[in-house]
Formats: C-alpha cells, structure tokens, sequence
C-alpha cells in the first residue's frame, strides 16, 4: 500500500519564497509516501515573455528551491514530484522533479509545451521513462501531454502503475479524459492541479482546480473543488495497476497489434 | 454537409433473413448519406461455437446479405457501414463493410477481438485505412477496438474526418472513452450499438445500446437510450474535423513528438 495524494494550491505569481514556504508548511503537517504538486508552483505560470521566466528558473545545479524541497523529503520521509521552471544552459525546460528523501532521483522535461509556453520553454529532451519509489513504478507527465494518448501509454508500457501529473490547467477537458487515460492503461493517476488566477498587466489566466486521483479501471476516487485549496491522501494498492486483464481473454496491453499502429511512430 | 446517423435495434439470434428484412424496412424510410449499424448485426452475436459462426457467417463472393444492402443503397442512394460476419476460405472475420449505391467499396477486420470472439474468429489482418465518402474521409474500426486508442489515432493521422464504430458492447465504457477519442483527434464518431440480450442455451449476453454520434472536441451530438430501437441522424460539417488548432499554437495532431512514443510501435 501506497500513501499518495496531491497539494493544490494558489501560487502567488513571481513570490517563489513564499511559494515554497507555503508547500513547506502545508506538507510538513502530513504523513505520506507520494505527493504531487502543480506545473510551476514556485515561479508562477503567466509570465509576461522569455527574460521574466529566465530570471525565476533555476538550475539544479545551485537550486534553493530543490535545497528545500530536498530538505522537507528527508525530514519527512517521502518522496514528491513538482513542477519546476529549469534552466539548462541556454534553455529552459517545462519541468517535473521526482524528489526523495535521499535527494534528486529523476527531471522530466515537458515534451508537448502549450500555448504561449512554446515562445518561453525548450521542448523536452528526454525519453519518458519509470521510476521506482516504495517499489512502485511511477511514470511523470506535465500538464498538457495528457491529450496525447502516447505518453500514459508509453509509460504504462514500460509498466508504470501510479502516473504523476504536475498541471496548470485551463481548459475543461482534462480532468475526464483522464478516466479514459487509467481506463485504457489500467493506471493510477494523480492530476495536481492549481486554483487562483495569474492576474499580470499583459492578461489574466484563470486555472481550474479540481485535482484528482483516478485508479484503474478509470474509476474517480476523488476529485478537489475547483477554487479550493486542498491537500489530499488516499492509501492505494499500486498492485491493482498490474490486472491488465479486462476480460478473462483481454489483457490490455498484449492485445495490442503495434503492426498496424505504424504511422504513430513515424 | 453530411447527412449521418446510426440504426439501433436488436438482431434476433440466428435469423439472418429476418434481421436484414428489419434493416430494410427502417432504412427504406429515411434519407440520408451514410448509416452505421451495429458489429454482426445479421448473424447475432452469442454463438456457442465455431462451429455455429460458420453456419451464419458469408463469403463475399457469394453474399445474399450483400446483394441485399447493395440494392438497398443503389435504390436509396446512400451508404452504409455495417458489421458482417465474413467468411475467407477457412478463416472467419469479424467485419465491417463499406457499401456504396455501386457496391462494395472497403472490408475492415476487426483487429482487436473480445473475449470469446478469439475462440471462433481470426484477427484482422488488413491495415487500418481511410475511405471517401461525398468528399468526406471515414475510417472504420469495430467495437472493442475503442479502448485501443491507437486505433482512431491511426485513423486520424490518415485524415479521417468521421470513424463508423459498429458495436455490440457490453461492457459500459465505452460511450464515454469515446468523447476522449473525439477530443484528442478532433474527429466524429458514430458508435452503433445494439440492445437487447442474446438468450442461448450456453448463458445470455446483454447489449447496452445508447448508440451515439460525437462531433470533434468530444461534443455529444446525441446518444440513444439503453433499450429502445433508434434511427437517429443528424446532420454534421466534416469540415470541423479538419481544424485541429486546440489552441492558436496548438496543432494536436502536429504536435506529436513520435521520437518519443517508440515504445508503442514494437
């Protein structure tokens, strides 16, 4: 059994300090193995161009915010996946972290950027790949790479059970086709999403809210309010995401004829 | 335009004949330009084995339920995606047939089969491809193969403005997967389910009906009740499924990143 769940909150745009001092004290009153925050807590989303996100991205090479989240797995002894703004180099990547109490362990780098983030952010670099954690394997995923049906699959291939999903959402749709996502993959998913707007002088951008956990068989085990802040665990058995049978002769993944699925790939 | 729609009705075990003369007869009425109805809907769905399928089941070469519905959409000039239980030398597919008012136009085999299905009917094995309707691409898949999302995508990469889905579920997820499918590629879909239950000596199969038709963006147009016979058709612009902007920078189709998704194709 696994203790999972999700922070959503309201970042404050461009208060990165108080961003992470307010995850610091909301988690630090929690027993948990696995917590998921939003896309981008710290910085904020709505950045007016390049040089405003360039100058609240961090590199994990000398990163105060990894330092204390660092800090707060160790001290409590669980792991977290968070949204991060990362700078590399010359880039900037769209990022997700998994966090443990022996530090860094993996940096997933969006690969479908959304909207105006594609004139600010590098798209991703790097295979979507599986991580371990309690024994668990986990897949991550940031905000809009949930509308392409690739990315859960490829993770629950490589036999991902529990997806971790930073988010920002805006529109609508996310949140139910992500039934069809555990449904069709026989996956656990935890979708963090943020409430509150960026109100910023070149526009507002209101998110939605409405975090939520989904186990196998798409079925919602809860699902936040949509402009509410909530921290939220649920004890789940990630053994469940290994019955790929959806009938006695279908198993989900085998079934598969990758033969007639070419123009994926191409 | 496009005149489309399904016909939901319950298929009597065995009575090849009575069922084509009820197809007939409801589709005699209406005008229209392309119907679907449901997978197997003149043989019926429950056999008790093989042995029976072969009895019921038609080579195309040789086809009276063919002749039938190819008089019927000459005479009504419209056309029609209907399940059939095909026969080719020794093997039997479980089909579905493109017929136009000049014949025969496209023969899909369902590639992913269901449950019992695998004991009596071999797999599909002709590519997924997309036909021309009055100017209008369909691409044709067969019940359970919506819960492969695999398969509208590949439908979709090809151009598929609208994806005849004949069905005989029983299961009571697919109707809301479907919206997904319909989100994701930005296409329409007709699923057309039958209702009513098979009774045979060897147990019943319940069918679930709410047949429906879905516009691009996962926008129900209308689904059926559970149990009640329904020709429902509805006009739609297939034009719609062209715009696959979800947002002005968002192409969801372009936006793909295969290099990442290689997993899915081995």
């Amino acid at each position: 059994m696994l203790r999972v769940g999700f922070y959503q909150f309201r970042p404050l745009f461009g208060k990165v300090e108080r961003n992470r001092r307010k995850v610091v004290e909301a988690l630090s009153q929690v027993e948990a193995d696995l917590i998921v925050l939003p896309e981008l807590p710290f910085t904020g989303y709505h950045f007016a161009g390049r040089t405003e996100l360039e100058e609240l991205a961090e590199d994990l090479s000398n990163s105060p915010t990894l330092w204390t989240l660092g800090e707060l797995c160790a001290r409590k002894n669980f792991y977290l996946v968070t949204g991060f703004a990362e700078k590399s180099g010359k880039d900037i990547f769209n990022s997700a972290l998994l966090i443990g109490p022996d530090g860094l362990i993996h940096v997933y780098r969006k690969i479908h950027l959304f909207d105006r983030e594609k004139e600010m952010f590098t798209p991703g670099n790097t295979p979507l790949t599986v991580q371990e954690v309690r024994g668990t394997k986990i897949g991550m995923m940031v905000c809009f790479d949930w509308i392409f049906p690739e990315v859960v699959r490829t993770l629950a291939l490589q036999g991902a059970q529990v997806i971790c999903h930073p988010s920002n959402l805006v529109l609508s749709y996310c949140q139910q086709a992500m039934l069809t996502r555990c449904l069709e993959n026989n996956v656990f998913a935890i979708t963090a999403n943020r409430f509150g707007a960026d109100r910023r002088p070149h526009g507002t951008l209101r998110f939605t809210g409405k975090s939520q956990v989904v186990a196998p068989r798409g079925k919602l085990i809860y699902q936040a309010p949509s402009q509410r802040e909530e921290l939220f665990l649920a004890e789940i058995d990630p053994q469940q995401a290994n019955e790929k049978f959806i009938t006695p002769r279908n198993h989900i993944l085998e079934d598969r004829r990758p033969e007639f699925y070419r123009p994926l790939c191409r």
